[in-house]
């Protein structure tokens, strides 16, 4: 782990070690804020297709398409590099279990809500003529032709506050006590490689079996970057009014299932498996190159 | 395989033994649970969306999908620990395979029962306000509102017992058959780290081709659980009655199925493979770490 | 190559030679038919599912889905035993290429029959309430509620048999035209392991794009082995009288087409490999352990 | 790269190294037009399918999976000799990142539009009956049995050129983004073997997220080939009017979006890969063996 202090009084001038981690920074930003973008534009595009295009292009099944294979785009984009979490509730979790330094939570959220803003942008550009010939150029949030929900999640409107509440936790537990799994090198992890299309396919099989609530947000970033897009773009401040105020639920929510979710995992297998195995680090966060400076490394600094 | 006479012989004092195999108990018991918990709440998530969905979130292929990928992360959750059976005649068939102790039956049993109970506990929660406004809070097993079906499986009208046995005893056999063949490391297997997806393909393949007669229970504990959960959360006793007493056709037939199908895949391909290749140990028993204890393993008693 | 006549010259006794070759062809026999009873059950139910569903248990995509996983699964069933041909076009074809004995035609093809015969009754048994229910009782090859179509393959209305031969023999040529590049590690094989999955979702391409016309048997022995069981079973020998003895097409044009295809990728890709990379054996015949017998190996004919 | 110049520096004589030259560029050209060929038959045909079928034989999805695993048997044809980019807007990024000669370009462009003009003609043959049962032999290309959106793309009524352009624009920009990021050894590239399918999920995905607004072409070669074919066939200069002389559009955008998709990836990850990893060359082009001549290969030249 990152440990500021430490790194400083091993080396007194400071300089290069500041260098190489402001790189690191910059490396890790954009890598999460293209990763996002990635997975954002195919998701939010076939939301747009399946709302404006009269059942003619698509169906649900086709959004639980384009937000698993966009995820499992988004990894290629930049899995290795900031290990593609694209979704706050996955840093905050990878931060509670130690494997990602509190002080990376802020870059990872702002590049997420970065990408996820851009990508609003662009679908809203994309299918502009298609929305205008939709809603006969009436943005609204509410009504038979609404077409807020393309960027941002709003509740059946039978749902409970309670039960919406849990649909976030439920939801966004499952996904991380099965991230958890997959990433288990001492269980039955995804297949070396084919880690993007199993995290795509978890995401999937989350809207195929939790999506009818609420949408299936499961993730305070991927919520809040397009729903602030959408109060600019003109469908103005009923995007957080909507559902009753629901528009906190995917922020908070999420929070609360991610940790639950790893812990059930931990509390389950994790904590049984042989101490004589060696314990790698599972999870996301392996690919998260953020560990101390190497000083042999010094070629990264040469832009600074 | 686990003799428990064998083992008490070698160790006079027995406590050591007796603790670990204790502590597997739980290690497996544990995984087995949340591997048919994460099967099942995405199992029955994907009917609980389609059935009160409307047809908008979802038709038929959602639930194949379900329970396809279910069943992938299901395996993926415990997969390296308790084999992820998830199903008491996959179980039961390894014990007569001579792969799996008798002995660990019941365990496995009440892991799969108990697993797939809170799952449909959980999905009623989740589905709580779903339900209620898609059946105006009548809860029932006959009728077009009916919604017992999320939760169980029940025999179409027009479903004979004997064809709807034969139903369950053709659909665990086709599971088991190709089970056997995935696992056959002397014929065409599963790719190594792909097992998962590719018995979640089995399933959804299952659904796809035979889901029809009556809803591809095709395993006793998948469809017990749930079926006490409804008959207890507000369905009552007509869960039972329903479809002449199904009830019974998806605990039994299975058993008859999942050999049958096992010992036909032994009977045309497995007695057929040349001798002198040395054969491996096959089927998803060969992940339960459950053979006579070792020596040498002695970290795993720590915490008894 | 089997090549008898050389193995009589040298093993002059040849009792232990021939007690050899009729094992394996046993053991090929069983493991083809076990294949393509595989294949078709998976395959013919997703048909009945879909027509006696009545538009709620699936649609033409689970068909696509029920015979391209069921290819897939009979790969895994058999696919190292006796290359899992399933379709006599393909083991013609491969006789043709000189990678299969044409000694082993008739056995490949007896096999496949056989296999696609039982998995039509074992249909028919378990979908015969359903089908009942559907058609009234009236098995029809003709008319809004026909269910031959279930088992056998016939022509859209509106489609000549000039159209229809071409169909038969395009997608075919398709078929063999892409198993040779899958096969070919010269080129971009199919991942180790990932084959039958490759050639499952090759298959469910074909009727995704060439399916409306004729149902795209592209098998003789798929199509033939159903077709005489709906003869017997109740369909009469309209069967054969249907789309203008419809029967024959599906059996001519696919060995056409196969050879077809084979033959274009051997002029456009196979005939260009560099000379100096040595050339492997491609093909799914690779499988097929036919050669010559070996003297090592005479564990095998013990129980002749 | 191939530097015609400095080889024949080095071979005064020239001959066998232009024979060299020569039979090259046959074997890319044949590999090009027989992926071009087979793709394209698969997509058109999935099209076709759809279109004359009436809502019975698939929907949009159906032509998702069509285009996407066309793609991917398309790569299997004849990725590992010519690359297999089936698209000039492939083509003419992979030049402009200095990944291919410029004297290159000509020659796989012709051989898509060979391989799509030619599929276009094969699915016309094969879907000639349906087309004409479906449109009453009146092939037109506006009205609602319009069918020359089987062949060529055209945009819905409402687009506007400028989105329009737009829309091809960002479809092949995301195209060619996540072709570079499937491809990059230094971040999470596909899996080896895999390359295929991850590319073939990727056309996919770009069809669930933006194909509702004109057809997701986002490729010159695929679309001009058939449009020629149908301006030919018999539904006339009008394929190219249509859309407000639409045509142009799919071959001017998609190079526009090709190259600024390539060059966004390199922007936001791969100029910050750390220098002292070796630099691996990634993207489709590098199966291409188009270095210069190596003189120990000279068994290439004897068909010469």
């Amino acid at each position: 782990m990152l440990e500021e202090g430490k790194i400083e009084q091993r080396n007194k001038t400071g300089r290069r070690t500041t260098c190489r981690i402001r790189k690191k920074h910059v490396r890790v930003g954009l890598a999460e804020t293209l990763s996002t973008f990635v997975m954002m534009v195919f998701g939010l595009g076939s939301v747009a297709q399946v709302v404006t295009g009269g059942g003619v292009f698509g169906d649900f099944l086709s959004i639980n398409l384009g937000f698993g294979l966009g995820v499992a785009m988004g990894v290629h984009a930049g899995g290795k590099v900031s290990g593609a979490h694209m979704n706050a509730a996955v840093t905050f979790t990878m931060c509670v279990l130690g494997r990602l330094s509190w002080k990376m939570l802020p870059l990872y959220v702002i590049a997420q809500l970065l990408g996820s803003f851009i990508a609003a942008g662009t679908i809203f550009a994309l299918y502009y003529d298609s929305i205008n010939h939709y809603c006969g150029g009436n943005l609204t949030v509410f009504g038979p032709k609404a077409t807020a929900g393309i960027f941002a999640t709003y509740p059946a409107p039978y749902l409970s506050i309670q039960t919406g509440f849990l649909d976030q936790v439920l939801g966004t537990a499952m996904l991380l006590l099965c991230l958890m799994s997959l990433a288990d090198k001492r269980n039955q992890p995804a297949p070396t490689g084919g880690e993007p299309v199993a995290i795509g396919a978890l995401v999937l099989l989350i809207g195929v079996s939790m999506g009818s609530n609420s949408g299936y947000a499961i993730n305070p970033t991927r919520d809040l970057g397009p729903r602030i897009f959408t109060a600019i773009a003109g469908w103005g401040i009923d995007v957080f009014r909507a559902g009753n105020n629901w528009w906190w639920v995917p922020l908070v929510a999420p929070l609360v299932g991610g940790v639950t979710g790893a812990l059930i995992y931990k509390a389950f297998v994790e904590l049984f498996h042989p101490k004589d195995k060696k314990p790698k680090p599972s999870g996301p966060s392996e690919h998260i190159p953020l560990d101390e400076c190497k000083k042999d490394n010094t070629d990264e600094c040469v832009n600074c």
